[in-house]
């Protein structure tokens, strides 16, 4: 179960952080980009030492695909070139590419993230669809594979759709939790933990809570840390009994952080990694 | 704006269909499939005869992008050259991709689908989050481009989320829809559509005409007509006074039609595509 993995690397490295691999040519240090024509093998080389300089403190990576689209099939080679060098490195790869399909469709996108050289080990997904938009990712789920579906998310307008009110007095973003922890319920881990997580930004932090304490055994991937505005304290009502229960990103954070640094590219990166461990674990 | 170029190229064709490029290799005729090492190739050759066949009938392409995405970087590069082959012929190419996500993200996707050689001319997206999520394609739409917003989808599961009735009685959808109504009213066409049109499946044909009659300006995605078991009566409610409205997408019913036929490949397909434009024709 993937559940059972996550939670292992988690403890292995002691850090519930996750690196959001969101590569944009400003953020590439001059060395690097004045080595090479093509863009995205500028970006390959910065990913790679990324990876090589964080590994061992940092249990999770997440690539965000369409900054690997935006480069057509040289982005896609760059994707898979560096899942590929992740995952030799151990590393849990969250591919998020909030994809949300149905039938053949929803089939064809899991054998895309899901099976070959580069495959990922969790895939992020839209809810809207409903239950046949995850039900083709379900025998990969069975294999080991993880769904983290939007919940709540932490853009200001995320409230558009998710924050509605219901008839029942639930919002939105309660149904689909509610959904979630249905369709979840057989793709438990040796912890209780479902393999089908959510997605709760920190920037809602009353949501996180609450959510928190209505599904326990729902595993929160948790974007908006860092650059975005979140803070630990405001993550803090997410963490369980156990210091877990949630998964923090931070993209600009870290990738960018030797932008701001008089440090090496990769002491800057480590340092950034470091310090959010560090205050990531101080609430748990 | 790209309502007045849609209205356009489906009055040269008198055809409100939309052909779903979404190829599985057991679709492919023998006589292709056994000419190629790579299905990739296969799968192009298949979809440019398939082009070339029917682009005097049809205006409107709709490549589904999981089909090729499921094939890596190879399948990216067929996706590219599909489309570049459409675009030859003047068809009107809807990316199929139900992307959603915001800011930097969302501008990365944009530019993955509507710059370079083979840039589509509108793009499916999921409004999950929100505003924030169709931002980023709004300067492409003032200058030309079009974007389908999931509202009611044709898949049987669709009510999970979609037809939750909120407080003020309406349903999670019908609040979508009114949303995709406000963010398209800046963006409207000659013909009064906006560029900001919607998904609403062909299996619900009582939400596709009360959909119709809530907002004229809307101009309707139509799938699930087929092979997915939508007819023509199904459709009709979401046609308006001036025979448009809707355009209707079959992918399986035409692409897979040569597989039910004696005749030729390429004969079966367009023989299909006819019998399709005067069934639809007839409810117009």
């Amino acid at each position: 179960m993937f559940a059972d993995i996550l939670v292992e690397r988690i403890k292995e490295k002691d850090n519930i952080s996750v690196v959001g691999l969101d590569p944009k040519i400003e953020y590439l240090p001059q060395e690097i980009r004045q080595r090479y024509l093509s863009e995205t093998d500028a970006i390959l080389e910065y990913n790679l030492r990324i990876i090589e300089a964080i590994h061992n403190e940092v249990a999770i990576l997440k690539p965000q695909l369409a900054f690997y689209e935006a480069y057509g099939v040289e982005g896609i080679r760059c994707y898979e070139k560096t899942v590929a060098y992740a995952k030799s490195k151990s590393m849990v790869i969250i591919a998020d590419a909030k994809r949300g399909d149905i039938g053949t469709t929803g089939e064809a996108y899991a054998r895309a993230f899901f099976t070959g050289k580069a495959q990922a080990d969790a895939l992020t997904l839209n809810p809207y669809m409903g239950f046949d938009s995850l039900e083709p990712y379900l025998s990969f789920v069975e294999k080991g594979k993880g769904i983290f579906m939007l919940v709540k998310t932490s853009n200001p307008c995320s409230g558009d759709i998710q924050d509605q009110l219901l008839a029942n007095n639930k919002k939105v973003y309660e149904h689909v939790a509610e959904k979630v922890r249905q369709w979840g319920e057989k793709f438990k881990g040796s912890q209780g933990y479902s393999s089908i997580m959510a997605v709760v930004g920190a920037t809602y932090p009353e949501e996180l809570k609450s959510l928190r304490m209505a599904f326990p055994e729902m595993m929160f991937l948790v974007p908006g840390y860092g650059a975005q505005g979140g803070t630990s304290a405001d993550i803090e009502g997410a963490i369980d009994s156990n210091g877990l229960g949630a998964i923090v990103n931070s993209s600009r954070g870290i990738i960018g952080a030797h932008l701001k640094s008089d440090k090496s590219f990769e002491e800057a990166t480590l340092e950034a990694v470091r310090a959010m461990k560090k205050d990531l674990n101080a609430i748990r």
